[in-house]
């Protein structure tokens, strides 16, 4: 399948953002350790994105294990919500440049603006296996489908309120975003399936 | 299917063209955010790309949902496909680094090079399926066939006269590539299906 | 499967730590092949850590073959699983920059943490395959599972052993897991399947 | 299937290397015109290594498809065999950047050396196919497998042939290589099948 082929390359691209200290700069063992530490912020955008990128690769999975059919808009939908995947490196690179200078506002705002461009993507591909014509076999009920656009709709919320927020308080916004994604996480985790 | 991860991994290294500004030119948030929108023409060229990319996918797989034969001529002539599909990351970072100067002219005429050999590509590839042995199915209409063919040869005249165009005028003829992009779509999109 | 395409761009991605020697700093045909010579650190963290991403990809797939269900945890596993083995083409270009100088400790050490991060993510997983509910059919035994386990608890026990050894001495440490390595596939060629 | 995203993947990585002109070192139209012309020897080394590697794929799929079986040796000379597929970009990029040099010799025997490593893995592989067990079935004709290891055979003379003329003549041996490569390639087109 060409969509979980894009998933797995965008979510491996990701390490290639994180740079080997280079050799010029460093004098001592201890600059080596020094460096290491402080690409923190590499690790710490590597491990976010990869978390975001891996829940939604499971929640497009499993809806396309529940359709049998497809249909022109449909195709268009799912090609826009892979472009919001795919487009992940980038933001992901320069919140990690960024994240730990007087600079930051900027990059935050960015990421965030991804997030809520990829949770419209989500949108328009939620509607658009039920419309212009419903795609989804029986195995997936109505339950699960509303839940899948009740999480879509908390999601477009959350990242468009961070991201206006992180204009004042990029800090505050990023943990926000940090914590709900643990807690939703946690909540999945102890979920009766 | 080879052929699926081939266009997977094209449409997704097209993103690691986009570079983020380094942290030496900027000195105040400002200067981050002005160096964001300057990233337009690569954000622009890879749109555009993928835009290109994905078409031709959706194209493709269809094609070979319909065929449970294959030939010699036929792994040659989709070999040759892809490996115009793969160049793609190449002129659309050019078109990215160029768009913008005064040097823009080699840029476009590149990109409609590329995209010239690639619908020469899919000509050689429309022609294997069906000479020297039959590959598709029954599946797959004359009719539907035909409007392969038809759109094949369209894209080889747009291409061939734009990218001469493009010596005089390379942003005019971009502009008609795009606009014909966007009709395409919004033209399969009313299509009845 | 998602696992698997994940597996192989990871693998893939470690070619392209490997950098061509720079033209400006070739002034005969003896400098490029020096430069040639001299790239062995790369060479080697190459075939290094193809060699443990291939093995591990060997019993992953093997694993996943036996498996008919899935739950949340295991998703999460898996997930976490995958992080691990994405994370190595930045120890592996670490260790290749720092394997030939006198600021190699901290390499050694960061692989060495990579690896024990991974074995714990590799006894996650295999948990996960049994609790809370069991995902493995009755094709895989219960005597193939405890050798899973045994194979992990060893690889853990190497792994920080060496790891914590390589403070002192990383070219020691290095050694025994290379020496380590070569053994298992030997004893894994010559055992009757 | 892992081995056809690893096939897919190092091909594809192969545009990577082709670097877009640096638009500091552009000064007029003509500067671009020109720096895309002498990228000749990128797109040269681009179009070698991707026949390569797309033939060999083409060949080790058909393989596959008829084997129902599988083995530690195999699983083993397998590896290897993708270990030196997923090598190939480095010598790629290493012969694009000296082969319009007086540096050009070390590139060229490099890359054979990588071409005789790869034909030895093949070489394994084919034996593993058939022993210690045979994996394939009847559908693979042994006039079939035959054909296969005199192929081999062919191959690893003309690389290592070449590879040591490439010591005293690299211009010669490359250019002995790729007329070969044409003429298999039209030897297989006109081939009955």
């Amino acid at each position: 399948m060409f969509s979980d082929g894009v998933f797995a390359i965008a979510i491996t691209l990701l390490i290639i953002e994180i740079k080997v200290p280079r050799i010029d700069s460093i004098h001592s063992v201890d600059d080596l350790v020094n460096a290491l530490v402080h690409l923190w912020p590499s690790y710490f955008a590597f491990f976010y994105s990869f978390g975001g990128i891996l829940v939604q690769w499971i929640v497009h999975h499993n809806t396309f294990n529940h359709m049998d059919k497809t249909s022109r808009p449909f195709l268009y939908t799912n090609g826009f919500l892979l472009l919001t995947i795919i487009f992940f490196p980038f933001p992901t690179a320069l919140l990690a440049e960024y994240i730990n200078t007087a600079y930051v506002m900027p990059a935050v705002v960015f990421y965030g603006i991804a997030s809520v461009v990829n949770s419209l993507a989500w949108f328009l591909f939620i509607r658009s296996v039920n419309k212009p014509k419903r795609l989804l076999n029986d195995t997936f009920s109505s339950e699960e489908y509303n839940k899948l656009k009740a999480s879509n709709h908390f999601a477009f919320i959350v990242y468009t309120s961070t991201a206006v927020l992180a204009i004042w308080l990029p800090y505050v916004a990023l943990s926000l975003n940090v914590a709900l994604w643990i807690l939703w996480v946690y909540l999945s985790l102890i979920e009766k399936e």
